[in-house]
């Protein structure tokens, strides 16, 4: 039995177990699938995993440091919780199946809120055709999102950060540059360009690039959250290589030129530098026929370290915790 | 490359980076296992999953809210995190294979503190003979500790909460009401009884009897973390059943009838009411032969509710969020 939400009134106002009814009745069909064998309202869900293998991955979110309640929408909040996680599933190669969702929410806040980030995690789940398989829902002084996806490689290997090899092709898909773009302008106050600002509050990530890169044979793969030369400094570390990245490679769109410009910034910077737009980047064997959602933007060569037009990057490195 | 870290060193000083190394490094044999296909340090974790279903359940802790700095140790939050987890697993009747960590810190925190907590989440997961798959560290104001843990039905079917049938047996295992009077002592600061409060600090759940009374042929089973009565009552609800419990067939320990003298308190108020301890509490049919881990406390019958001795149960009924 759903109590229906008067405008206003807050999650102290209905209590635990009615919100966990609200949150189920509004992830409709989110919250089944032919996957999830046993879904929420038990101590735990029966998910289905076919080749016998679950990848899994877990990721926080808190509010002030990796969101703002007005710079961000309940839904843009809930999608990026969800994208986060689904990106890395699909820089292992793997197909997203379902996401169990943990909200920490002090009471004052407005039970509607709550749900509008439910069809936001909703909206991102249902367009990979994934589930919602539960949750958690408890008290806490800060807005905290903590999302953990699974998924299924499909019966193939998984793609690590350690498999890339001297001779490699280095291949990007997906929007680079943009959130951080995005936040830089944000953070000065204004509201547009509303793609910029729309990017960082929503990513896009590819996430179906992921399994077609792990078909085509990618000998590496990361997801590009905290800035692409730091995140491929991972794949070098893990692979023992170096990377070698060609600024000329990078298409540099119009709109970040033009922002920059008018910030007096870097485009370069945001696109090698900045996270949050969870592209995907990966290596393949050089004799690959890349879609064309896959852009080269570098070689792997020998080293331990990216270098940009064969040189140390000397842009920010990426974000960090601490 | 790990850093050592010294007295007094803080989870600022430190770093993301070579903190997510130290916390590996802690954590040793309890993260890796012939299950862990590829455990962490990439975007995702591949866990084995035996029977083609993983059975997965998420659960949240806020420092103030579901643990204290000063009245538990960093170990003891790590295996009340873990263990809450492991017990939704233990009643569905699942073992389980793996735990994914995710941590919300104050840079402030001292990195000795954030290694105890990986030390009380390995030293649990290390007793059940499960792994810690990855994880997440990200700053955050107050101590969250996220947790998710992945299990396996083994080839059965999962025990829910809607299998209950009239004239089924009810039973426990497991401790009930300790962690509540343990609570209630140190509310009222005392640190003594040492068990009561111990049982408070770091729950021992009876992990092993959920997989044991699901090849028992349990029809519904349920982890007490809220209270007894308020468990049940999911259970009667899922079920459509009425559960009668007998408060002579309760065993009451001797530590909990001397503190509720010394407290002024009712000790079948902690046995009915108090969560946290994670006792299991399970449905059987009759003709069931229980092991001595389990003692029948009630019956199966019609209505909807919990009944105590016939009546509604008018003690407290247990933990609520909001």
């Amino acid at each position: 039995v759903v109590t229906p939400t008067g405008p206003g009134e807050t999650v102290a106002d209905l209590g635990e177990f009615a919100l966990i009814d609200a949150v189920r009745l509004r992830l409709g069909s989110a919250a089944s699938g032919p996957a999830l064998l046993l879904g929420s309202g038990d101590d735990a869900a029966v998910v289905a995993t076919a080749d016998g293998r679950v990848v899994a991955t877990t990721d926080v979110l808190v509010e002030g440091r990796h969101f703002r309640t007005d710079w961000s929408t309940p839904a843009d909040v809930g999608a990026r919780a969800a994208g986060a996680n689904l990106a890395d599933l699909a820089a292992m190669g793997a197909a997203p199946t379902a996401l169990l969702v943990g909200l920490g929410i002090p009471p004052e806040t407005e039970v509607e809120w709550v749900l509008g980030l439910v069809d936001g995690v909703a909206a991102e789940v249902s367009g990979v055709g994934a589930v919602v398989a539960g949750g958690d829902v408890v008290r806490s002084d800060r807005l905290v999102v903590s999302v953990t996806a699974l998924g299924s490689l499909e019966g193939r290997e998984p793609v690590t950060r350690s498999g890339a090899r001297a001779g490699d092709l280095v291949a990007v898909a997906g929007r680079l540059g943009w959130a951080a773009a995005g936040l830089a302008v944000l953070s000065r106050g204004f509201r547009s360009p509303r793609a910029l600002v729309d990017a960082h509050r929503r990513p896009a990530p590819p996430y179906a690039e992921g399994p077609r890169a792990a078909a085509l044979g990618a000998t590496a793969m990361v997801d590009v959250s905290d800035g692409l030369v730091a995140d491929l400094g991972h794949v070098a570390r893990a692979s023992g290589v170096g990377i070698e990245l060609s600024s000329d490679a990078f298409h540099v769109p119009q709109e970040l030129t033009d922002t920059a410009r008018a910030l007096n910034a870097d485009p370069m910077h945001w696109l090698l530098g900045g996270g949050e737009d969870h592209a995907l980047a990966a290596t393949f064997p050089a004799d690959v026929d890349l879609p064309m959602a896959w852009s080269v933007v570098g070689r792997v060569g020998r080293g331990d370290d990216v270098l940009v037009d064969g040189a140390p990057w000397s842009g920010p490195r990426g974000w960090t915790s601490f």
